[in-house]
């Protein structure tokens, strides 16, 4: 098996220009890095374009990454092409699966979503995206202008919760007009909402989280059958957006039948 | 008043040197940069030791800041002291506050607090810091290894909560003989614990958060008188740990009396 050693490799170029998101988006793909993220995306069953690791990981390739193309390169040429400071010599390219259009819809009664209106933190993307995979939730619904699931801070923070369940993308009208054809109650949080232990919230629900900066627009909420709010005796003014989202999936889902 | 124009002058280097946090740490204090951040410690009570801004912020120091050195810097020259690339030319020292050795005890069978063994990542800790605070917790116990909660990342993402509620560091063993004494239930996430929604937990309580990486260890699970755990029906292996922190201080806090 060769090993690339030159920096000025074009393999190598082309690799460093990959681990840019926009260029890789653009091609339809994902670059992964460290041990962690290529294992939960194979185990998740993803299949790799290309496998990119130092000599010392050749067996890790051969166990994760079989039937794939694998590059070996040298310590220092792996460096050029990761963003870690110390990598681990394991990276791979995927294909970046196409979000969906279509909300799915389980109808057992028990279906929960989560819709994110304009979620800006690819941190908090991930960690809500994990959480909504903990839960169990239907799928996870994004507005357009929603940050990039497959963004390298999200994909951290998700720790593989991305390959795990239904990643929507549609206009949010959209998404109600598919709450209100199915009877699924939409819910908001608000200052003026009902207390969220107290309220008789049924399944199946689907809950709104706004952006980090100004909330959920008056023009969303307005649209949510129901508005409900976590009661915070404390001093800060509001939660974090992924822990808002956290308490309200772990109440939905413990309404489960 | 004078404006700094030299990046050679030496309250330029010394502002560089401090924005370092290792520094500032040295000399007991905090650099806090953006006039959020500045904002909040000023409206919270702190008192700035010096603020630092452009010309065109003179105004807001003048309002913030009453009673403070204020040393004004050109455009040019905030921009060396700033980490971020557009900087919004306001920032400020302030004195650290002593993380509290005893641990505050209310005594209205209403206390709870949330104990963190060596949690590492900033921006978790930050915004365990704020939904306690958001929850009217006791306080935030630390052992010793859990990561600066004066980092720049924390401070931003406790959106002023680090200056709302009592921060205690402490060896875990001294926080449990507290507990003890005074018949404070002490709660772990565990596999085999009782099913959170339906544990009989009677405050006042501790819950416990463990290290990113490796959760609570064993030797403090064991020390815990109640293991509990949030169910999780989904493929995620385990919630993020401020996410398990917002749902566990969020569920205690709706049995205050």
């Amino acid at each position: 098996m060769q090993i690339i050693t030159s920096r000025d490799n074009a393999k190598v170029k082309r690799l460093v220009s990959l681990h840019r998101r926009e260029n890789a988006r653009r091609e339809g793909l994902v670059f992964l890095e460290g041990e962690r993220l290529c294992k939960d995306a194979f185990e998740s069953g993803v299949c790799p374009v290309e496998a990119v690791v130092t000599e010392k990981n050749i067996p890790w390739a051969e166990k994760y990454a079989k039937d794939t193309e694998v590059t070996v390169l040298s310590e220092d040429c792996f460096k050029k092409i990761a963003s870690t400071v110390n990598p681990q010599g394991i990276a791979c390219l995927v294909r970046q699966p196409a979000l969906e259009k279509e909300i799915p819809y389980r109808g057992d009664g028990n279906d929960i979503y989560v819709v994110l209106e304009d979620v800006q933190d690819p941190g908090n993307l991930g960690t809500i995206i994990r959480t909504a995979d903990a839960f169990d939730l239907t799928a996870v619904i994004m507005s357009p202008s929603t940050c990039d699931p497959f963004n390298e801070k999200t994909l951290r923070s998700s720790m593989g919760s991305v390959w795990h369940l239904p990643l929507v993308t549609c206009p949010l009208d959209d998404a109600f007009a598919f709450f209100g054809q199915n009877g699924i109650e939409t819910l908001a949080m608000h200052l003026k909402g009902e207390i969220l232990k107290e309220a008789d919230i049924k399944l199946p629900a689907a809950y709104l989280i706004g952006n980090e900066g100004r909330g959920l627009t008056k023009e969303i909420s307005d649209k949510c059958t129901r508005l409900i709010k976590i009661p915070m005796p404390g001093k800060a003014e509001s939660l974090n957006a992924a822990a808002a989202s956290a308490i309200t999936g772990y109440v939905l889902s413990t309404k489960r039948k």
